[in-house]
This record gives C-alpha cells, structure tokens and sequence, in this order.
C-alpha cells in the first residue's frame, strides 16, 4: 500500500465499505462525543469522517493532536446508517473507522482558524496565508481561478490562436501608468523596465507574420493602491489578430468570453453568445451616462433638453439656451415613497460635488414638486408620454453641460436602480462599447490628448487626421462591459508609419518623438505591417465576477497588502550593500521627519 | 467578400480552381520570367503562388512592390500543369492569377533578407527581430515551442495538476544565484526581487493543502552571459504534488516528459516512458563520468584499479597505493588508428588541465604503447577479458583523485565517442539520475556545504542527520537528463521544521538564521505541512532539443543579446531623473577610465 493514502480524502464511497484504506490529510475539525472521536480528515480533494473510539488503538493519539496537524490513518470504510448520512459530503455515506494513527506533521496553536469562514484581519490572513488558503471559499475560488484561466487557453485554442510569451524584463514605456524599474548590473545607470501590457511586443508578433496570438500574460503597474487593483501584478488575457476587421475581433472573442461566462456562470443566465449588444460610446454616454454601462439596471436616460428651450422653470430653460442639456432619470412605481427619498438623493447628488438634482414625482397622474409646478401640467404630461412613464413615476433631473449632466444621470441611475431593487444580481449582461473618441480635449492643458490608446486606428485613417475636428474623430476602438465593469479593451491598430505620425502631431508630438518613444513599433512598420488588432481582458475582474469575490484578495494566491507589502515572504526588504554596489545604485537617504 | 482575404496563404488547393479568391500577405520572392512575373505571397499559414502576365492590371503594381511589403490580391484559382506543380507546398497544385493587387504596407529597403536562410550578424537579426521572426527554420522553430508548452500543459493537466501562477515581484532569496532587484516606491530603500524560481512558493502552496500544483514558470537569474543560458529570463515547468514518495513522481512524470518527446519527436526513438534507466549519482560517476550522462554514447567506464595494485606501471600503482583510482575508457576497433589519434587524446587531457591520458593500443590481440609494455601482457590480458575488449580495441586510462579521475573518463567517454563517431544523434536516450548527496566538501571553505537543494529530504531523515558521516548521506534528489543535458531537477522536500534546522546546523547555520533566511517557510512548516516533492524541467533546453537548434536564439521570441541588451526595444536605457528620485535611488557615477 502506499505510504501516505490508499485513497484521497475525497474518493471513498459505499462501494469501498468493508476495504482497509489509508488516508492522509488534515485534521480538520474534531468532535467527541463521550468516548467516541469524530475527525474530519481534510485534503485537497475533499473531507473523509474518522471515527475511534475506546477499542481503536487510534483514540489516544488522535485526542492529543491538534487540529491542522497532518496525519495519516489507516482503517475500514463502514457505511453510515440512515440517519448519519452527510448529503453535503461526497464521502458523507461512509466513514472510516480508525485503526491506526500516526502524526506526520504536528500543528503549532493556530494564529487564525482554518475551519469556519469566520472573518480576520487582513494582516493576520497575508502572513499565514498557507492557513487561509486552507480555508474553504477562498481554497474554491483559487481552484475556480486556475480552471477559468486552462478553460480560456482552451478556447483560445480552440479558435486557432497560439500562445506566446513576451518578455517580462523590457524597455520602459514613455505612456501610461508608472513602470516598474529593474536596475542592471552590466549597464551601469540603466534600466530595464517590467512590462505594463506586451502592447509593442504583441504588434511587433503581428508584423513579424505570426497570426492570432494569445497570452496570459503578466503585467505589471507601480500604481497607488486602489479598491479594485492590487499592487503590484495582475493577468490579461492578451491577444492579436492579422487581416482583421474589428467586427472579426468581436465576433471571434464573444464565444470565448462568453462560453468562459457560461461555463462558470452556475446556471446564472449569460447574454448569448452573438447577442452581445454593440453600443456606440455617444449613446451609451446618453442612455447610461457611462461607457461601462450596468445593463442589469432597467432604467434608461433620456435627453429632454428640447422640452426646456421655453419652461416656467427658468433654471433648466438657461442651462439649454446656453448650450447644456437635461438629462431625465425614470424613477418608476416612486408613488409611495416619500420626499425624503427624493430630496435625499438631491443631497447625495449635492455630496458628490454636482449642483444638484431635480425631480418630479407622480402619484395617481398628479405631479408634484418645483420643477413640474413651474414647468406645467400639460409639458410635464407631453415628456411623460414621450419617454413613455406611467401615472406613479417619478423622474430625476440632472442637468448642465453635456460631460457632467451625462456623468451625474449616470450615478443617479445606478444608485436609482440599486434603491429601488431594480437591479438583478443573478446575471451577466454583456456588452460591447464601440466608436469611442480618439482624442478628447485636455482642460488642463488647454490642449487635444489622445483619449485612450494613441496606437489605434482612427476611424477615416489619414483623411480623418487631415479634414476633419480631430474631436469628432472616432477609433476603431472597443471595450466588453459585463455589469457595470470594463472587462476588456482593444482595438484596430494603427499600422501606417504615415499615419501613426499624423496621430501624433495632432497631440503636439513630432515625428522625432516618435521614433525615440516608439522606436521598435515604428520602425517595424516601415518593412511591411499587416492591418491588425485585439484586445486584452482582465483575467483578475473575471474571475472575480465568475466567483461572485467582492475583493481581488479573494481569488489571489499570495497578494501583497495595500501597501504592496508581501507579508508571508517578507517584501520588499533592504537589499545587501553588495547587491547595490554591482547594480551602481545607492538609496537616496530619506530626510527624518 | 471579406476586406483582407477569402483565404489565407496556406488554404488553397485544387478543390478551389475557378473561385474567384482574395489573398493577403507579404511579397516573399518575385520571379519575372519575361513578361510574367510569378510572386510567392507568405503569410502564418503557408506560401501562395500568384501570376501575373500582360493581360493582368496587377502586373504594374506588383513589378514596382518590394519584397516584404504587404498586399492584398484578388484574383482567380488556377490548377498549375503536372510540369509546374511544385509537391514541396500545401498550395503547390494550384496558382491564383492577379486581376487586381492593393499594396498595404510598403517595405522600405531592408536590412536583411526573410526568404532564403542565410546566416547573418547577431546584432542585425536582434535590432530587426520582426523581419529575422518571419524567416521560415526561426518562425517554425517559434510556432513549435509554443505547441510544447501547450502539449506540457495538457499532459500536465491530464495527470491531474493544476496551474497556479505564483508571484512575480517578491523577496530576494539568500541562496542561489543572482537576484534581479525591484526599487520599491512606497518603502524607501527597500527591494522586491525576481524570482529564480517559485521554489519556495509551491512548497507553500503544498502545506496550503493545494496538491499537484504545476505551472510554466518565468525565473529571472542575474547571472553572467553563458553559452547555454540566455540573459535574463527564462522558463520552468515546474511541478509539486503532495503525499508522495520520489518514486511516485518518476512514474508521474515520465509519461509527461516522455510523451512530449514523442510527440515532437518527428519519427525519433525515444526512451520509451515507463523504461527510462534510473542511474545512481554514484553509478553515473563511475560509469560516464558524469552526473549527465548521454546514453547514446555506447561507452562504459570501468574502475580497473585493482589491477594496478601491483603492476610494472609504477605511476598507477602509485596513485592506486595513495588512495587514488584508475578508470578505464574503451576505445573499440581502433585497430587502424595511428599513434597520432591515441597522442592526441593524451594532448587534450592536459590542455584541459590535467595530468594526462595513459592508453593501450591493440591490434589482432597485440598490446602497444608503454603501459601495455611495463604492465605486461598477461596483466592486460585479464584486463581485457574482465572489461569484454577485444582484439582490436583500444583503452584509454584516467587515473587520479576518485572526482579527478570520473571527470576526466567522462570527457574522455565524450571525446572518443564523438572521435570515433560511435553517438547516434538521431535519438532522444533519457534517464533518471537519483540518490544524489546530501552534502559535499567545500575545498575553498573547508568545511561541509549543501550539494545541491538545501530544502531536499536527506534520506534517512533526522537519524542519518544526527548519526552518520554527513559527506555520506544521500538525498531525495533527482535529476532527469537527456543526450547529456539535465533537463530537469527535483527532490523529496525536507519539510520537518526540526530536521530542516539540523541539516542547516551541519553547515554551519543556526535556526535563527534559518528563521530569518526561510521565514515563509520555515514557519509554514509549524503550522500541519504535508510530506511533500517535484521537480521542474528546463522549457527553453527541452524546445531546443526537440528543434535541433544549437542556441537558445533560435527558440526565443525576443531575446537578449549577451550583453543583456534589447536591441529592438532599447533595453535597458538609462531612466528619468524623476522615476529615480520616486524610487529613492540615485545612480553612481562611475569613475572614468
């Protein structure tokens, strides 16, 4: 027999009653019960019940061990009766009755408890984390990570893509967030840098002739903790495509995403796969006040500025007739709530900063408040009809130039639905936000900025660039939305060296800049580039969403803390005078203070 | 029609002729054969036939096109006639003929050429990597690294493992090789490192009560340029399972290992899986010379001292009375081979530093040479009966210190198999080396030091820790090699917190510095920590095996040069002054010289 187990602690059932087994695993939790000892034996596989009692050599050694000790027991499967039967368990239709014990691994006193899903400090759960990781949701979610992660290769796969890995030691790049530095030791002063996304790397594969290339891939930003991203690591699922359109992209990727969403979705319905709605980025804006748009949420934003161009309320007529708009959030079946609830999320709207938010409220027909006693029965009943509410619905206002009337609507329907219940959590609604900006205007700098990915392809290429408002340009570019969370973004590329420098001017940069920011890219393009483009989606807020974890800590093996700390390891620490001298650095001392 | 292509380069076949068809790819070569022009349009998939003649308003176009740019061509399938079909293509039966061509992307002059496989500088080929990727031998070897790690990866999952991706940015370890360090941001003077390898976080993950974890592992080593290990980063499949003993992870392994070869073996033989030898490290020593022995090298070392206790050979029976040994290297049918050939031999031996080369020669059952001589014919008779020679064989003599003289037979072994052409190249002959030591003798340091993996299980646990000669205990430790290469390297882990402090102890460490060197671990293992093992295998090494490649440049996206420079990218480059004052280090300036 072999040394440790016969049998894992998750595969006996009646068909092994009467077999001598051997088991090994983790004393999971213990329970006496006047003579007779109840261990659940824990391993990775599942939860076997021992039992011992007063004629088991076993009793004694299993009575002194504590729990989360490793040990070994050899015994026989009996059959539970009737009445003990565990219908939760896979084993919970035997039992095996000990006849020897031995310790393999005895237990401190536990600084957190394994069994239970009790709540713990963060700090106590990162240092232990080989304790909480035995803990039982967190133990599934990690097992569901890593199945999501091989069923998306799979499919990947499945729809002709290879997998490449790029590398993780490269050159800084000059866009986006803050990189993270990795001094070298031979080139004196340099750096290389820890890659953000394989953004060049995936366009150099294109013009290097591969096709349909796909990677987990690991990326690295050195960013201020935030709520949704841990410090440090996180994965993408990165891919490209050569001779794509970006109607190719989405229709090759909805049956990835969306079988990875249906086979993890535990019968939760999944927005079929070819139905995934395309919204243009100008009307999500409208109808949702957010390119991430929470589609769960039935409520729909509608633009009644026309109504206010002459109306008793003299506020909404001033805000239109100079250039602003009145954005209207339903607030249906409100006739019972009171005017708290109404003038609590003007006060909300207040706290976040926005001028306020008006409402009109409807009960059997009769409207009430400010805005429709000043703007009239019969206007508020020809809006009312237009959107298409009934006798018992209230409606919100947000109003004022267009980016901010379209970002208060926003909040407003999201924190509507979500008090009013509306919002279906047993789902996952999908969707596509296409044609977004490729410039927009920097306040700031009183300048034009590139909105999002200054490698994508502007929509009309160079005649666009050339003659027209670069701020009504669209690009080809696109984001999948699943509940309100940008799971992925991508975009047609920009392949013409011509062009790409074209984009740039627009932003200020010369063609010089170019080539010393982007130098591998561009110069790649001159020798033949294919048309191409992709996406990369966000391994870490899919998995996420798919476990149904509130906190990326939930469904990550070893994080760091909010303070990018790994506590359990001991990062990052001081580094030997040695190690600094061959890497030609020194520590700037911090001033005490 | 699809804008791009209707098909792609690799598609087309007789079954087509007549369909009106559109291609996309680049120019591959062009062939004007007095008024048509023949291009070969290459893209991932494969190589397409395009004609052009006078009748086609293609032809102006594609004359004018460079090699390597990148056109889309509409046109008609043709069957080629049975004198022009060319068998060596998927597409060769057929030939589309150009009614109308668009170029995409026009490639300037280039700086090397894609078709043809010519050898060109480093330096060119790594600045240009998009252009040498396309190269037919470079992309294919690409396209099957990434079908190995795919095949790994299901063969691993098959086997029951599951992939988890450990930590990135983590702690420097105390032992190994050199770290690459990360500046941290938020704690001043502090570092994270890369890691070497996740060693210590798939133990964690075992007494995390995971089981059978694997994963395609990036490790990063700051080591200095070698011809077998690129700079920077390279790749594991490493693997741990739980509750098991080495044995189980041979057999769990080699069906793994072995039918990946198999797999991409084209037609080789390979050690057939369940069969590969399992050679003691102290076995190998003696009979190849070498804890990496290549089995395709029929040679076997003999130790042959005890017949040099007492021999007219003054010099061996000295070494042999002094403690020293006498190993015996074949060398068969050299019957025909001058003196020069056995001279020569003895030359390298002492080019290679050591004392040299003794041999005898042997020709129709006739001794030559001064051993042969001194120690007498009869003498060498028993010899020759006792080794199986024959009439016609030679044999070559390293005598020395035992570790001396094994490593001198092994090169020897090597050299005369290569010189005598007695290596099959054309098989793949793997092994398990196994019951390494534990220990070995430091001569530099005097003392006792760790062989290999300080984490291994000596066998014998603390009993042989405590009673016995330390330079004689073995380990739980293994290696899997093949043609002479150690592909691959795993051990039985020590994970008694008792017994790990004592095998430190041997060395010279206190539990405080284990505590504080290995704290992770170290404290895990108080807290219930399986028995526990793996290995993990060389990625780049096996791709390059299974490629026939001779540098791992030719199996690697984008790698370095030796000077650890990305030239495509321009990494590493020197930071700006603001990146360096957020990461609170200041480069030294180095003296000039």
């Amino acid at each position: 027999m072999h040394p440790y187990r016969s049998h894992t602690c998750g595969a006996l059932s009646r068909e092994q009653v009467g077999e001598n087994v051997r088991l090994s695993g983790w004393v999971h939790r213990k329970r006496d019960h006047g003579g007779v000892l109840f261990v659940d034996l824990r391993d990775h596989y599942g939860i076997t019940q021992i039992v011992a009692d007063s004629d088991s050599p076993a009793l004694a050694l299993l009575e002194a061990t504590r729990v989360e000790s490793v040990v070994t027991i050899e015994g026989v499967v009996k059959a539970r009766n009737d009445a003990t039967v565990n219908a939760n368990l896979a084993t919970g239709g035997i039992e095996v009755f000990a006849k020897a014990a031995t310790v393999i691994s005895a237990a401190e006193e536990l600084p957190m408890p394994v069994a239970g899903e009790q709540e713990y400090p963060e700090d106590i759960r990162l240092r232990y984390r080989f304790l909480d990781l035995r803990r039982e949701t967190l133990h599934a979610n990690i097992v569901t990570r890593t199945k999501i992660i091989s069923d998306m290769r799979r499919r990947m796969e499945g729809a002709g893509f290879t997998e490449y890995s790029t590398p993780i030691l490269t050159a800084s790049s000059p866009e986006g967030a803050r990189d993270f530095l990795v001094p070298s030791r031979i080139h004196a002063g340099k750096f290389y840098a820890l890659p953000q996304a394989p953004q060049q790397y995936k366009q150099l594969l294109m013009v290097a002739g591969f096709d349909r290339y796909f990677q987990i891939a690991p990326c690295f930003r050195d960013e201020d903790p935030r709520a949704d991203r841990l410090p440090g690591e996180f994965y993408q699922l990165d891919l490209e495509m050569s001779f794509v359109t970006q109607e190719e992209v989405w229709e090759t990727m909805e049956p990835v995403i969306g079988g990875v969403f249906e086979a993890f979705a535990q019968g939760k319905p999944v927005t079929p796969v070819g139905q995934f709605p395309r919204i243009a980025y100008d009307e999500a804006m409208l109808k949702y006040g957010s390119d991430k748009p929470d589609l769960r949420n039935p409520l729909i934003i509608s633009d009644v500025s026309h109504h206010f161009t002459a109306s008793g309320f003299g506020l909404f007529e001033k805000i239109v007739g100079s250039g602003g708009v009145v954005r209207a959030i339903p607030a249906p079946n409100t006739a019972e709530k009171s005017r708290k609830f109404f003038d609590e999320m003007n006060d909300w709207a207040r706290a976040e900063g926005h001028a306020g938010l008006g409402y009109v409220t409807r009960k059997g027909g009769e409207f009430g408040g400010p805005i429709a006693k000043n703007h009239g029965t019969e206007g508020m009943e020809k809006l009312y009809a237009e959107l298409g509410l009934g006798e018992n619905d209230g409606l919100f206002f947000a109003a004022g130039k267009v980016e901010q009337a379209a970002k208060l609507a926003g909040a407003a329907r999201t924190r509507v639905g979500n008090l009013l219940g509306l919002i279906d959590e047993g789902r996952y609604d999908l969707c596509w936000i296409v044609d977004f900006p490729f410039y927009e205007w920097d306040e700031d700098a009183k300048k034009v900025e590139f909105s999002h990915n200054p490698f994508s392809m502007p929509q009309g290429g160079m005649e666009a660039l050339t003659g027209q408002d670069p701020l009504t340009i669209k690009a080809y570019q696109y984001d999948l939305v699943c509940n309100g969370y940008e799971i992925a973004s991508g975009s047609i590329r920009n392949q013409s060296p011509e062009t790409m420098v074209k984009a740039f001017e627009i932003v200020g940069l010369t063609r010089d800049d170019v080539e010393e920011r982007f130098g591998g890219l561009y110069r790649a393009f001159q020798y033949g580039a294919p048309p191409h483009g992709g996406m990369a989606a966000g391994v870490d807020r899919i998995v996420m969403l798919l476990c149904g974890a509130q906190n990326l800590r939930e469904i990550t093996l070893f994080p760091m803390n909010q303070r990018a700390e790994d506590l359990l390891m001991g990062a990052p620490a001081p580094a030997e005078p040695k190690q600094l001298r061959e890497l030609n650095i020194r520590v700037v001392e911090q001033p005490k203070g």
